[in-house]
């Protein structure tokens, strides 16, 4: 028996791209452009100071850094304007965006062909409105999905567990919930909500933070990449890509 | 008569390099990356109305872009969420930053000279304490200066127009002030104070917004680039560079 399928959302981080090598390589950069600007510490000893000020004190990146010169202390950039090495750390994390944020290629190659079908596909992710637009758009992925269709917990003004975050979506298309699939890789925050409002939930298992989590519902299917997707697509929905 | 120079700073905008056209380019660009997003203006108008908005609310260019679309209205982006119109405007001016912001060809070149010479340099400029710092990084130059000598005014609390920010580089230096050439562009912000504190002012006129202004005190130079300071530096204080 085919299921109908009118609509596809996708979560943003963890599953269209590595959000947590991302942030890896975006940290790492940010510590070494601290260096070459004069900070005297090992690579290894920032990114272990910093990954505690990160977990002292979440969000707004840039004060992550004035944090990290504090603990450090002056006699790690004597005779340095501090603000000069906080800059270079931004610096090193922007320029990481600039030239590391990409899709998974196995996202891009199926969603590519999803486009043909003309099922409207969307996102609906957690964060600041502007970094998770930011990350849509230096993704490319705006040109895959409907504009319309974007929904960013900051910008609707709840938390990415209430359900009536993805009831949103769904009023937005006016299709039963029960024809629109979301892909996620947080038990708790894209499984059981979506499962909550009658969504098709898709776990994404990438082996990122949520590998140990479940969630109180099972989801619909479970994937290790798009590719995966792909065949539940063409043989639960009978999609022809 | 030979004069003696212990110190040299700078201004940074319009000085090291064109903020007036490196500020036209980046918006240029952020109006593209928003139109390639789907915003239906003209560049032509897209700027113009951002100029508006600008010269209305001064500072934070991120949401310089949310007033736009505010202003242009929803017809101009029907069914896209204006947040990803937003970021692609914000990203548009950040690739500008990594891709354009470049030092003066006359300031590199001479400057490169003057560190052979060991007489300290610094900088003395208006700003945003994080995004002055990420200007100087940009353009490298602070591989030139002594980082210890940079002078913020969000940072250090004073108006450029106050000349006890002056005297914060003659205190840090511990030299008399008729000893510290400082070079800037705008009559009013770095000639008055400066020569208020006793420096010897050099005036910079490279035709940027300051062109018709003038200073209450004359300054003790006017340049029109980076190597008529160098002619001035060998026939008033002997430098051998």
């Amino acid at each position: 028996m085919t299921r109908k399928l009118s609509a596809i959302f996708f979560d943003v981080d963890d599953t269209l791209y590595s959000t947590t090598e991302f942030a890896k390589i975006a940290r790492e950069n940010a510590i070494d452009n601290m260096i070459k600007t004069g900070l005297n510490i090992s690579l290894e000893n920032g990114m272990k100071e910093l990954l505690e000020v990160i977990s002292e004190f979440p969000k707004n990146y840039e004060l992550h850094f004035n944090k990290l010169l504090s603990r450090l202390g002056e006699n790690t950039y004597k005779g340095i304007n501090p603000n000069l090495i906080v800059a270079a750390g931004i610096i090193g994390y922007h320029e990481t965006k600039h030239n590391k944020l990409k899709i998974h290629s196995d996202v891009e190659e199926v969603v590519k062909k999803l486009v043909t079908t003309k099922i409207p596909m969307g996102i609906i992710t957690a964060g600041l409105t502007i970094k998770q637009a930011e990350k849509i758009i230096r993704l490319g992925f705006n040109k895959y999905i409907d504009p319309s269709l974007v929904f960013i917990t900051d910008e609707c003004g709840y938390s990415k567990t209430n359900p009536k975050f993805y009831q949103l979506a769904i009023d937005r298309l006016n299709v039963p919930a029960n024809e629109i699939l979301y892909i996620g890789d947080s038990p708790e925050s894209d499984v059981d909500p979506s499962k909550a409002v009658g969504m098709i939930s898709v776990l994404i298992k990438r082996g990122g933070k949520y590998s140990n989590a479940t969630s109180k519902v099972p989801p619909d299917f479970t994937i290790n990449d798009f590719y995966d997707l792909e065949k539940i697509l063409k043989s639960e929905f009978s999609l022809k890509i």
